[in-house]
């Protein structure tokens, strides 16, 4: 479903994610503003607090998608290497970004010591991302937009981000609902559909296993043809009907 | 912090989970279930139901840890295309295992249809991983671990996996939490103690930003030496101390 749709790819920065003590809820607010915006996430990576992977990952990420979203990494502490990262992976400097300075002395006043000031470096050429909450900037550097962890800043950080983005036609969904039917009986007519509508994707997601409530199944079409996406649902309808099969539009 | 403890890589897989449209848990379960094993968790991956995708993922990750976690797509529909990608990958065929057959037959009786029937694949060479909620079975083959992505099914195929899974030593953490101190605050402290005890990590996590309770600051001690562990949190105490800071033991 790619169309000529910008692609976009997720790095989770953390060792606390990879430990479990932390979970990651970034990927899923970054998805959904992704999809508002009718931008392909084509994948996401998970990487702990290591430079060579970290740089890696990164390089692999923002040579294969249009956009590169980071998550953590990027506060006062020796754990915090994003920034460093980045520059290395662009090769370029990391040097203090003023307008940067300038933000984070105004918050800090005398106590602008030099763990903060790590804060301010930006790989040379890059652009701050405005932080109301806490005010210490993520950036952007080319294709790539480093936030930070804290989902509430990552949150507001995503709201400066939006208009420097190229947005696709959005992706229209119909879920329908089959109650009391497992993903065994509706596999075989989804298929079919599937086959013959080859511009749109057709999921299946089963709710309600082992427990004493309903059980059943999601079917999910999506596709950027509003109208072929509705038709799909409706022939969906017409060939579960005819097995004996209710659905509800949800 | 690797030792010679085993290494492992979850990989995630659905369309679901980079629409938005479902936030996936199982990364946060296999993490807690990896650490108590002292198995270290690397890296993780999510991607999408495209076959070449998912393959490349699986050998990038299979041939740089010892373990392997997949979640998801091996259900009845046309878009469950894990067990064909994972034959693909390794290289070998998809007959139907005749324990997963038996399995299946028990469950759907005269149900027991061709979609189903898909669910009793499994690539040459692997063995079954019980699912005790719903039956159809994961499958290992290799050191890679193929599970479903129902987080309730998910987390009882683990306890299957477990008993099969080399453990190393558990990773011990202390948490101390220091209240009204930000980040910034406790960096260069922190980062001493970081630089003179390489062989265990030290973590800092801010919680609080701009609401009107508490705000502060978490700092993390991990380490395989408990006592090291014990000696470094003692220390950072004794160091946060005598700068004024006041520091309760989580």
């Amino acid at each position: 479903m790619s169309d000529a749709s910008p692609t976009a790819a997720v790095l989770i920065i953390g060792d606390e994610i990879l430990s479990g003590r932390t979970a990651d809820t970034n990927l899923n607010t970054i998805a959904r503003f992704l999809s508002a915006l009718g931008i392909d996430l084509m994948e996401a990576r998970t990487v702990g607090d290591r430079p060579r992977q970290l740089i890696e990952a990164l390089n692999a990420l923002r040579a294969t998608h249009d956009y590169v979203f980071t998550t953590g990494g990027i506060g006062p502490t020796h754990d915090d290497i994003t920034a460093d990262c980045v520059a290395e992976a662009f090769g370029v400097a990391l040097p203090e970004h003023p307008d940067a300075v300038a933000i984070l002395e105004r918050r800090y006043g005398d106590q602008f010591n030099a763990a903060r000031r790590r804060m301010a470096r930006v790989p040379e050429g890059g652009t701050l991302i405005a932080n109301p909450v806490t005010d210490a900037p993520g950036f952007q550097i080319g294709n790539v937009f480093v936030m930070a962890g804290v989902p509430k800043i990552m949150q507001a950080m995503l709201e400066d981000v939006a208009p420097r983005l190229r947005t696709g036609a959005i992706v229209h969904a119909r879920t329908l609902k089959v109650v009391g039917v497992g993903e065994g009986e509706v596999a075989a007519p989804l298929a079919e559909l599937a086959q013959a509508h080859r511009n749109l994707s057709f999921g299946s997601y089963p709710f309600g296993h082992g427990t004493v409530g309903e059980m059943g199944t999601n079917l999910v079409v999506r596709g950027r043809d509003a109208q072929a996406v509705q038709a799909a649902a409706d022939a969906l309808i017409t060939t579960l009907g005819e097995r004996g099969i209710n659905v509800t539009l949800v």
